[in-house]
């Protein structure tokens, strides 16, 4: 199921960086839900360059829906949602696409497609095609947000520079909703910008950091052993280009913390239990305990950089020297957050309907429509 | 497909702590494998709990094959290996059946299945069950061997004390074979001990950060978008109880570099490609490029411990006081780097199945049993 | 996907007639379901060999239960069965390894597992890996019970003798539950008794039609395109040993028929919409219309017969003569009727788990275990 | 899974008989394959209605691929293809949008998706789907042909008049490769054009039988017990609107037979085993014997018949009397053989694959692109 994630909702994904379009394919969403397209665009809009710190190709990211919705709403069939291709410079890698860019897909992709694979801005592998996943994830976070559940991710970490945490997630999710380099300072997000901008003039790229917060997802959820919340979640999150690390609470700083301290107490509160911290990040033995999720995705810096580098020559051998042309981004960390959101909003949804029916029934009764 | 993984090569596991055994189907294993069953209780052996640092649950951990092997091979056809449970003691857990450990799967597991659980020891949520993992993984593990491809796992990091790096894999992979508590460093080995000793006193329990490396993987291996190696990988790593965290190559560490640091360079060697450096781990694009897979699991400190903690009281309602009785781990991350061995088989054996076919034609060609 | 089968529901197989146990894995049951271990005793039962028309192997198909039951319910995680062979006589098979049996998978695991496949009483391919389905089968549907579904099957064609078409289905349906030669008229069912003792002593066997019904189904049960109720099913019902057809609704009989024929006119009945025939089977467009669901699958003769037939030598190579020794059965039909019960029930539950979520929510609401 | 079909070779499904196109993703596609769009448009074209006997609508099924063609060839990544919907006349449906047609998944459309479903034309239901499957499964013949193998299906009988059988499989299977009412006996075929000829004057349908051959498949296919060959190509074979059984070689005719009839004897022929009959259509215990593999699919009447039928309305409840107008075609069996033909191509081509590989090692090597 190479190009094809999930269960009950199903994603497939289709298209090349300089092919006609990108294609995606969302299935199980449930019938009547309002089709929102100006909120999809404005997510498309959230990932697509722009500024001095993203690659000067702009596209307009208008999608075409062919399927799946009708007078408004989603028919419960599945909804197909293409995004055209259209400023593509394919001169730019013709000149080296015998000459592997370290870092990058171009040498695994060779080997694996044996030399067949569309070599055009990374083909299959670009950054380009996560505008499918972002599409795709917008209608699942619409069906999300019916049942109170959001999602929101900001650069902790970019440059050498912090983010201040999470503080109100209901507020911090709010504040980050429309922003395109979500930082929760707007302080620290300049001094990031200008670390990024630094980095380009020096022919360089830089990764990052990026927290993800969950809030009202119900206990229960997540199918152990195997369909594990963090399982699942990690499996989707590590498609996304460049992303090399995930970990939920306290993540990688378990290591060193001692039991006493990285147990979350129970409590009541309302009625309800909850934890009076989230070291967690909301999640016991696969499950969800109720608390909010969290975690962390690791964004290598953008392996296409100006710097000249060592390579081999793919067709016929040899070992050549790279400065890698064409146009690229210093830094993807800022958009890869809101294909993060994407995925998980995809993720989460996905579990959710095996757990509780197609129609999510007994989470948010669906309403016949009305003759 | 809770408790399957896989597609080529896939797993399916149950059991619970108390319950009559733990069982797991392996299918997909191609005939032939000669079954060497002295391997399985090695890696049984190398898993199960021994000395001061671990429970004082002892099992025989005896398995039984009841079907898939005939006359010393297998035979294509599932194999099912079933591990009773003896050494149980569930008085231990009657009396706090309601007060659900902090850290742990038992608020989740209530909720999830309603009170209807078997709560003894952990139930389906026991480190107990990953004896059917360990099992699995070893003959995934002697199918890789004759492939070339060798896994193993150290304990980087435990109680504040860190093993040295990996150095020679084919030597540090050869020492690590046969090591209950695998480090690399005796030295450093014996401080971790040490540490955990000392928690073990406090009624405390630690983490630990483990760092796995494969050998011998031809490049081409993994399924762009969403069957990534990492992705694949990284599924089947956090169905492990403890593990919190995951990260290829330099993982996140990436965060804090710039491009330039963190590309690896291409470069021929004896005809083949290589890269200079490993930040990557041995994966692009979501596919291997032939060098070693690296990667990190960090593991949590083990909930269960004696001192007093903070929980509720989920039949009565209400909060509690309660100090963990029974035999538990004041450590799990030694253990758990077997189990990383072990679902590492696994998922890599269903990805080049996957590739090169059931049989691994073109890989290691199958020879016809003789009349 | 080899021997698991199925999604929200699945059901894992392993085991050869002469290993040490037929081992089933059910996954996906929810929690709270009375285990009801003589039901399950009482399927195995019918389905095992008794009287002059079976085979002399005769087993007491105990089994055992290794998780997933606690407390005499089940708990939501994996539920493990296992089977034990005891009465295996494998010197049957030694002199005739080679030879392949026609009609039999002899030669197709022969070619497929290049020799190492277990021979002995056709090993994984034996009609006794069916009693793991059975079991499973029987958990499924005490679920489908409590939600008011029920499954029966009757022998409709057999040795030349047609059994009296299904009439009211509830009457007919109590009255097949517990025969283990389902007939609805006793003195078909003996003339069909007379028909395969006659084959028998010729050294002959006979195949068969058989007849399911289920009732209560909801209306909207299936997933188009690919999921259709017929798809699913009939995936399943294809792996049962000796089906090489399945017929929904009018089946074969549409191929003569026109439009006006064919068609079921809607009417409405109590407030509900119901159809005034049922050519269709219960379904339209893959999806359940609220009606039974009917539909025939045909059995093949046993191909085990006594009688001399022309094979081939597959390890020396060379044309043979085989005359199948052993204890066979000289019709299965009626044995595979509640093999086909079985699957039945395993593919509506799970298209039902599919729908309404792994509790069932909606369907038969789950209570809370008392505290 | 709902509208995604397969495992080593994927596809996905989407799209309404009046929405903006039919689009089809087809994925696990070796690369390489020269990708022959005149082959393509070819199969769609004998699909396409045409003459007296199907409907009015006329779609020219011109297909843009968006993706996974590059310089003329596959290249390893999914292949999107989207064919658009141009001449449709919704009008025709918005009368009748509450009176669901009988036999027709109106109904169970409107239960399943709770009114929000695309009602116009059939809506997601419609056999206009058919040819993004066609498109599809014409890929998948390409890369079939290349291994020898090929599929070919003709109208065996249809408004009473019986098609010969099938003689010669590699003459009979180029003869009807280009039919687009595929009958072997032109003779036959003429009386069968005027069965339905006559069925549509009186407003009425007519059905048909389908038989199908593969030839060139090599022995050892099918993953038993689930991934039978049967199993798999059932499950796709039930998602073609109107088929409602599926045999495989004497298929319902079995239960009439003995052993001694039904079994094929095996012989050996220039050194390779066959059998000297072909009863078992090619399969046993679920796995290719390396005979050509044989199956028949029951059509039902097209349930859009312009007599008047009783019907309900789903909007105001009432019983109602319904004439179909719009545009329908008197019989779908000839153009659902096109569709057989396609689905039979992805079936075989995904066990294929996941036997030997994504690249089919083994089977048909495939050259590394020259540089």
């Amino acid at each position: 199921m190479k190009n094809t994630f999930g269960s009950a909702i199903s994603v497939t994904l289709a298209g090349e960086s300089h092919g006609g379009a990108i294609t995606v394919i969302l299935d199980g969403i449930l019938p009547g839900l309002p089709f929102d397209a100006d909120y999809i665009a404005s997510r498309l809009s959230l990932r697509r360059p722009s500024g001095s710190i993203s690659t000067a190709r702009r596209e307009a990211d208008e999608f075409s829906v062919l399927s799946g919705v009708f007078e408004g709403k989603t028919t419960g069939t599945p909804i197909c949602l293409t995004i055209p291709n259209a400023d593509t410079r394919s001169r730019d890698y013709e000149a080296t696409a015998a000459l592997p860019r370290p870092g990058h897909a171009d040498y695994t992709a060779e080997v694996k497609y044996h030399g067949f694979q569309d070599y055009r801005g990374g083909g299959h592998f670009s950054g380009r095609v996560t505008a499918g996943l972002v599409a795709a994830g917008a209608v699942c976070a619409l069906a999300l947000h019916r049942c109170g559940i959001f999602i929101g991710t900001h650069l902790s970490l970019c440059g050498g520079v912090e983010d201040r945490p999470f503080g109100n997630l209901a507020e911090d999710l709010a504040f980050l909703s429309d922003k395109s380099f979500p930082v929760l300072s707007p302080e620290a997000g300049e001094r990031m910008v200008a670390a990024i901008e630094e980095a380009k003039r020096e022919g360089d790229s830089v990764g990052g950091l990026l927290e993800t917060a969950v809030t009202g997802l119900p206990a229960g959820v997540g199918e152990p052993w195997f369909d594990s919340f963090e399982g699942r979640l990690s499996h989707i999150l590590f498609s996304i280009p460049g992303i090399k690390g995930v970990a939920f609470g306290s993540g990688f700083g378990f290591a060193s913390l001692r039991g006493s301290q990285a147990n979350d107490p129970f409590a009541e509160e309302n009625g309800t239990v909850v934890t009076k911290s989230n070291h967690s990040g909301g999640i016991n033995g696969g499950i969800t305990n109720g608390m909010p999720v969290l975690f962390h995705c690791a964004v290598r810096p953008t392996p296409s950089i100006a710097r000249e580098q060592d390579t081999v020559d793919m067709k016929n051998g040899g070992e050549r020297k790279l400065a890698v042309a064409g146009r690229h981004d210093p830094c993807i960390a800022h958009r890869a957050a809101h294909v993060v959101n994407a995925c998980t909003a995809i993720a989460v949804l996905d579990l959710l309907a095996e757990r509780y029916g197609t129609d999510l029934t007994g989470l948010s009764p669906l309403s016949k429509k009305e003759g």
